[in-house]
């Protein structure tokens, strides 16, 4: 049985299935017609991500009473291709220099290649979601156009004073959330679950999916290179998330004003300046009960699912989300 | 019945459906959650294409005995959305500031939101497509996996003398022909037909596309403003296309060396140079017979089919694709 000293190797178990799985896939690939484009991709996809997505895709299916992993794999692999291509596009208009530890492919192979290098991702991707039914096939797209438009979003907020908390959930639904609850949903599907656990199993994703983006964004302000993130990026972007929108909400006066044109006139020799003014408005322990709150939500979800290891998992995963550590 | 007279007319008429189509589908976007993306892809996507693609694919089916337009509609549909994602991510590549008459989406909107863009109309694309059955949505991913490998593979030959005949296909194989042969194989499944119609429709499809993509790479050349190209755009983007590689290896000595110094320190002023040593190489005459044969190839792979007023139209259009207007 799944215990809280033995769930560390149990979701090692897991990671292990996805990272063979996608190193089969991208032996498979270079052998193809389409080995140019594989050779691109391989790096970036082997580079050893975290597999939250592929990693709750197998959990979600197995709590809903699936059996057969080999049913949902390919599930479990579209979310980890998808997510990839978001992430080397991404790379591309933010100007990431590094990902996972390695040059971003735009920065070692140049734009062109980083575009096409993501299409073919997201191609590969949906190939093996469009094996399934087309509810499936139709949620996997309108969780796609989704991240789009949160992207986009994004974008329309950059530096924006007066982005509110129903703009950043909008972002992160599209962006992180959606795509969340879509591999976990798709994933009780897939196990012909009943309607009310597929509900179930949605609202874990979303809701484990709004504290794992709320945790980057805490990490871009609080940093931790353990994790792997630099602090600032976000920041730096003119990025609005929830801890400054918070902020720039609370305070008032000199203080606000202050905060104002720390945002907009950001430099690294200001961080004492806006972590002083994050402080004094609560705006750091705002977002840690809100994350709180979202794991809360996510281990209630749970509850209507019958018991079983993979269900103490995904528990597991959820109270771990609160710290990026799988 | 479909005569030479009235052949445009009945072509019209299958443009007027892929047109409407799209119609409602940006519309029904724009008031969904993804509006922002579709707000962003209308554009491009309304800027009236020739839509060879869907409409090909519609004849198809209709030549392969199917007769309820709306099985294959989606289809069209996803052929058309693939194909202008594609457009939207080239034009980065390439730096294009115009497309169908317009200013591109990356010049007028920036680098990011035309990467996203092009996401978004891809991701639509394979919603579409992924509501058939399995062998067409791998059909559709490997198809496009192979774009962007053959993308790949013309950027590694970019401004590389010693490219082959070989080379230059398998790049217009991977980038055009294969996606004309998957429409037009894929039509044929949808419409049930024998294994044998769908290879002669397959056989066609990539017989036409190559057709389509030699002369493209000929009015590159020879120029036809009234067909909205201008000149010289792949000679200045060090393009390989088959009359460049067929007089590299036609010519020798003087001329051999002047066409590579042509080719390598381009400008406008040579044009009268290029010409000429095209035309000594008879290198225009060879694109010429080539595009006859492949129009001649597609013209014997419809003898299986039944006869049919559709089986007509994809005649009519295999020998109007020599002249690039349907």
């Amino acid at each position: 049985m799944v215990t809280l000293r033995n769930a560390k190797r149990h979701l090692s178990r897991r990671r292990d299935v996805i990272d063979e799985a996608l190193e089969n896939l991208v032996q498979d690939r270079l052998t193809g017609t389409d080995a140019p484009a594989m050779n691109l991709a391989s790096d970036i996809l082997l580079a050893g991500g975290k597999r939250y997505r592929p990693i709750l895709t197998l959990l979600a299916f197995e709590a809903a009473g699936g059996e057969d992993e080999s049913e949902v794999l390919d599930l479990a692999l579209a979310a980890e291709l998808i997510h990839t291509a978001t992430l080397v596009h991404d790379d591309i208009y933010d100007q990431s220099k590094t990902r996972r530890g390695k040059p971003t492919l735009h920065s070692t192979h140049g734009v062109s290649h980083g575009i096409i290098a993501g299409d073919y991702l997201f191609v590969m991707g949906f190939g093996l979601g469009g094996r399934y039914d087309e509810p499936i096939v139709t949620r996997m797209a309108d969780t796609c156009a989704n991240i789009a438009s949160g992207e986009l979003l994004q974008f329309a907020h950059i530096g924006d004073l007066a982005t509110t908390p129903e703009d950043y959930y909008a972002i992160i639904d599209g962006k992180t959330a959606g795509p969340f609850a879509t591999a976990c949903a798709c994933a009780g599907m897939v196990a012909r679950s009943s309607a009310a656990d597929v509900a179930a199993l949605e609202e874990y994703g979303w809701e484990v999916g709004r504290a794992f983006q709320l945790v980057d964004d805490l990490l871009d302000l609080t940093g931790d290179v353990s994790m792997g993130k630099p602090r600032g990026t976000d920041v730096h972007e003119g990025k609005m998330t929830l801890p400054l929108i918070h902020a720039l909400t609370m305070l008032h006066g000199v203080e606000r004003e202050q905060l104002a044109d720390v945002l907009q006139n950001f430099s690294d020799d200001r961080w004492g300046e806006l972590t002083a003014l994050l402080e004094s408005a609560g705006s750091f322990d705002y977002a840690r009960q809100l994350i709180e709150n979202h794991i809360d939500r996510a281990l209630n979800s749970l509850d209507l699912l019958p018991q079983s290891d993979a269900k103490r998992l995904l528990a597991e995963v959820a109270k771990r989300s609160g710290s990026r550590r799988i």
